[in-house]
């Protein structure tokens, strides 16, 4: 895959594979549609023997792949992300189609490093994990039947990916376009903790009953996907909460207020 | 799936298949997507504890599955069928891709059956065997790596065959969607109103000199398009802004605090 590639800013990170040749199968599925970006959050067992035996070619994919010890580490410098999870969202928006989070994933990686999240093979994602990321996707499966493995499950967005890539964008990235100067997930995690303090501060969230406030808050501007001077914008604000900042006539400037 | 599905016409063909691994993994990405019906021919060992322990839950398909000598038993009561091979075609159409390819198998299984069939895993299917199906089908991978996996390559179709029986979209707007209440445009205007309030009220917003503030956080929440829950949400935390909210030990609470 070229630097140039649409594909060669999308990530594939697989948090807690338990089985190794899953980790070597999701490689051969990533390489044949051009990914290469592979993160593991806390393998069980990685290297090994059997990743390598199931890779068949795609070796390259293993040997380049990082390792961390949780999924923020993982995500930190990407600017969108989207969870691979069958678990049902009470609040927020319906998952993305797998041909749509492709689209989406493509689209936000001319901006920069982008993300697709799938969990351990028996559990997924926590509801903790699936809130790091920016919207949620799912492979719509047999009712009777959805018992769909990870490497399937990574072959199928590869896959998806992959026919996203070749087709002929229907976006294009404007220069003022909210994704022109993405936010990263740090900076969007710093964001949050501001709000959460001020939100803490002004007695709007009880410590004691916290209640759903801060994911559902999580959950508004994940949706905007606020970009940096965005997030500039809201944090000033924050700060302005914090600390009144003051105007006109009323008290007397202080000397420096130029 | 209900012997009215699209699906339920459709079978997959594989061709002396030499691992029982992939027999099984093929057998749980077809039943995945609702596809029961398994031929085999001539595989290398068949029934096997290892296809069985793929199938993980499938096993239903493996053990409705006909074992067959050749491909032309396996075609015999098929009306249509399409063969997966990467082996370049001189004579006759290009190969349909895949989502083609599932289209048009759907469409002739309103018919009667119809067949995907693929070949062994290194060496796929041979002229002759090409030679007996409709047409031809290639998934297109990486110019630098096109070793599909068996199972994986049944995968994708597997899951185009889905989205071609399942269209119209699976996805529909649930009664606890977040834009199920949609905010009216007095309701986003109040909280636009309120916003700049607080904003002006904190010193964020200076009236002599506004510059984009309130059009540039307009955007940001427009994009969002916040349901009523959130701008109540939103309304909340301004409010607790202009008028905090005393929590915890700290003052006295006064007596109507409840």
């Amino acid at each position: 895959m070229s630097a140039a590639s649409p594909l060669s800013s999308v990530r594939i990170v697989l948090v807690q594979p338990q089985h190794p040749g899953n980790i070597g199968a999701a490689a051969r599925a990533m390489f044949t549609m051009g990914l290469e970006q592979l993160v593991l959050v806390k393998p069980r067992q990685f290297p090994d023997i059997e990743a390598t035996r199931r890779a068949v070619g795609a070796e390259r994919v293993l040997e380049s792949a990082r390792v961390v010890d949780d999924l923020a580490e993982a995500l930190k410098d990407c600017h969108w992300s989207v969870a691979s999870s069958a678990r049902p969202r009470h609040l927020g928006d319906e998952p993305l189609p797998p041909a749509a989070a492709a689209e989406q994933l493509l689209h936000a990686s001319t901006a920069g490093q982008v993300a697709l999240v799938f969990g351990a093979e028996r559990t997924g994602l926590s509801n903790e994990e699936i809130e790091l990321c920016q919207a949620q996707t799912l492979v719509p499966t047999n009712p009777e039947y959805g018992s769909l493995n990870l490497a399937a499950a990574v072959q199928i967005y590869a896959w998806e990916l992959r026919k996203a890539a070749v087709a002929p964008p229907q976006f294009s990235l404007k220069k003022d376009h909210p994704w022109y100067l993405p936010a990263t997930h740090e900076q969007l995690e710093l964001f949050f903790e501001h709000l959460e303090r001020v939100a803490l501060a002004t007695g709007f969230l009880d410590p004691a009953n916290p209640r759903l406030l801060m994911r559902r808050l999580r959950q508004l501007f994940n949706r905007a996907r606020p970009d940096r001077n965005e997030l500039n914008l809201l944090r000033g604000l924050l700060t302005t909460v914090e600390t009144p900042k003051r105007r006109g006539p009323r008290p007397p400037p202080p000397s420096d207020s130029a």
